[in-house]
């Protein structure tokens, strides 16, 4: 036999099990997006370069997936390029498209293009796969899903209100406890300003985080070999220690930024968004040493962990003030979340936390015992469909017990039988696969007894 | 400005309606799948060429969208080869994923790679985007949605069976009133044996195919002009010529095959498949002329055509005896369909069958006046929500009229309002955005009244 087929490392296969659980976790991402008055759109897997490249930095450029042209892909290819091992401008001349990287820019694309036709502001949703040649490892692949959703052309604070909402919402369906933390990237802004060091905010928030692990000397000692003076750290003592609930936490900020005017806005809009969300089913904290991609956004910054699993961020969003910039249409603000499918799939799997339903597929199964009793089946397959059962006849007239095994590996709850006696009384033996229990009934009371029962 | 950005040719942006309208095309034929019992799965967008190549045919394999490989990736070209313009040898040092093509090939390797995971008979279906460097012009596209379903392990014929009455029933979902055409590879093969003209049978089907139009005269012309013999047109007569209902043309076709044994077995096939469809709701016809991918199929084929719409074919498929054969698997059989989404989305547009829910996405948008006239609406927003209304508050305290072109351009049908009177009653004004009738009513009534207009 020849070898076994197989698939590009970093990329999977779903089969049915995972489609149903992943389809559970994607519909009910879908239906609180739907919920909130946000719409889905899709863009092309392919992009056009140009599109992409220099929007994820000199390493995202190389993440990215390059199309081959399609045709004479060398025309117009200068000789001595391809004498230099696989550059990117040599890469460049041989593809013009390229697979997409995130649904973040491609949205910001669509935006632009498509600007005479959307009423502002825009609530969208998309849920797509993204690809990245990264190197593939355990949870990290080269193909995944992202789960956004962002509202284009509203300043207003309620979009974050709203999005927390959803995440609460989200995680209240699926019965993950999780912590929303939150952050604004103005509040990181005024600390750089206070202490006159705006490059040093990530080694900050980095050294401040570990204050649990190594304690307050030794954070010290970290933002001192970050190169920071004596005095600036001095000032970041409260910060460093900052403790609390959220509003005892905000008021220490209030009092350590007061001179400047951008932390102090931070402030205000981290307390306007915590106001508004005193009824959520999640835990909510102001974290300091939150800091995700601080060169994108401008505002609230928000990241979820789960509660009861050892795992990453399963979900991360914020405020950004140009995204469309980058294509020509400056001044429009942003803010959006994207759910990360994977995660949340790992987390629902080690808590077990699906639905009973999530797995079955085929409610019933007809045994087929050869023509003549296919043929007397076949009706009452087809009114149990038409009552909704998803039904199936057993296409062969195969061996009971290769049938009972199908139902089995199936997972089939529910399978019913007709030979002759059956036949006769106009009737059908019905067996509850889980419990072993049989009764003969009628092909109605058949249906009834599916409808109650599932 | 910068130039508007754009997307590649041959490739589309959804917006929100259209999504909606083929979320509803997908989401009838999914459902419709699964109460048949099929499963879904998904396969990677990327295979390794060597899965894809070889499959499509020369012309197939050029239409495949190449993956530039990651990294150095002239690392082991030959130098000379770099000199070819462009050739496939190149195409394949350069390039070790190419985009999959459609989702049969992949569905194949799927059960070859996963054959020891599987219960047969194994009953999937799939709805994917595929890919295809083929010339864009109207209605072809280089990225659509492929919709398959596929039995494999099973030889029954009820597969055939169910496989139509699926057909049927998305259709008759749809409202799209369709005639579905059935013919079997066996029938032609023994046409072919008969006539000792193996090779002619598509310019013979082709021929026959254009007897309403060109007449009996001219067909036996473009016969003959085809190589064909006189005496092999003299037993073509009949056939070309073949009318009456589906069982006077099978009756008659046994008797042009009575020495085929093949041809036989394929009128047993059709006759058998006939019979057990007569409760449909579409037309359903046995169509000697139908020869779809004749090297492919070797049983039952079908296609369905639009009784309302000038349009190609919308849905096709047929059985196939050896798909897994060619990655190492022989010996397995199987029988699909595949809905045209693309062409059905032109036919219900054309027609104007959409359910009018489908271009209702936010039922109720809050009015917003300002900081206490939101705060006031917020609990209610959630109320809604809560109740399952899928409900918006406008984000920013702007002009009333602006609010109300934003509810008109997204097509939400109630809108609800406080100012002062109304939050001093503790209550809302409910305006029904079609009928522009207003009432005053509480949160509680709000719901009400929305639950029994939706």
């Amino acid at each position: 036999m020849a070898q076994k087929p197989s698939i590009p490392k970093g990329t999977r296969d779903f089969g049915p099990s995972e489609m149903s659980r992943r389809n559970y976790i994607f519909d009910t991402i879908r239906s609180v997006y739907a919920l909130y008055g946000f719409r889905q759109i899709e863009t092309p897997a392919m992009e056009n370069l140009s599109t992409l490249m220099g929007k994820y930095g000199e390493e995202g450029d190389k993440l990215l997936f390059k199309i081959l042209n399609s045709g004479d892909f060398l025309k117009g290819v200068e000789f001595h390029d391809t004498l230099d091992g696989g550059s990117p401008k040599l890469a460049a001349q041989l593809c013009e498209k390229g697979l997409r990287y995130d649904l973040t820019v491609p949205f910001a694309r669509y935006v632009v293009q498509h600007r005479e036709e959307l009423t502002l502001p825009f609530r969208r949703f998309q849920i797509q796969p993204v690809w990245r040649a990264d190197r593939p490892q355990k949870g990290r692949y080269r193909e995944f899903y992202q789960c956004d959703a962002d509202v284009v052309g509203s300043d207003s604070l309620l979009n974050e209100v709203e999005l927390m909402q959803i995440v609460d919402e989200v995680f209240r369906r699926f019965g993950i406890r999780v912590c929303i933390k939150i952050n604004n990237r103005k509040i990181l802004t005024g600390i750089a300003e206070m202490i006159g060091q705006a490059d040093k905010i990530v080694d900050i928030t980095v050294a401040i985080d570990k204050l649990d692990k190594i304690g307050l000397d030794n954070v010290n000692a970290e933002l001192a070999a970050a190169g920071i003076p004596d005095d600036a750290i001095e000032k970041l003592q409260p910060i460093i220690q900052l403790s609390g609930s959220n509003e005892e936490k905000i008021a220490t900020m209030r009092k350590v930024l007061y001179e400047s005017e951008i932390g102090l806005k931070g402030c205000d809009e981290v307390e306007f968004v915590l106001s508004q969300l005193s009824t959520l089913n999640s835990q909510l904290e102001f974290d300091l040493t939150l800091a995700r991609g601080l060169n994108y956004y401008t505002g609230c910054i928000f990241e979820v962990k789960a509660l009861d699993v050892e795992i990453g961020s399963i979900t991360g969003g914020g405020r950004y003030d140009n995204l469309t910039g980058i294509f020509g249409l400056p001044g429009l603000s942003g803010v959006g979340i994207s759910f990360g499918a994977d995660r949340i799939y790992d987390v629902l799997n080690q808590l077990n936390l699906y639905p009973k339903e999530v797995s079955t597929t085929t409610q019933l199964l007809f045994v087929n015992f050869g023509e003549a009793e296919a043929a007397y089946a076949l009706p009452a397959v087809a009114a149990c469909r038409q009552a909704g059962i998803r039904t199936e006849i057993y296409p062969d007239a195969a061996k009971m017990k290769k049938q009972m095994q199908y139902a089995n590996a199936r997972e089939i709850p529910f399978v019913a039988l007709a030979g002759e006696t059956e036949m006769t009384e106009g009737k059908f033996t019905l067996k509850n696969m889980t419990t072993g229990e049989q009764k003969t009934v009628t092909v109605t009371e058949l249906i009834e007894a599916l409808q109650q029962e599932l």
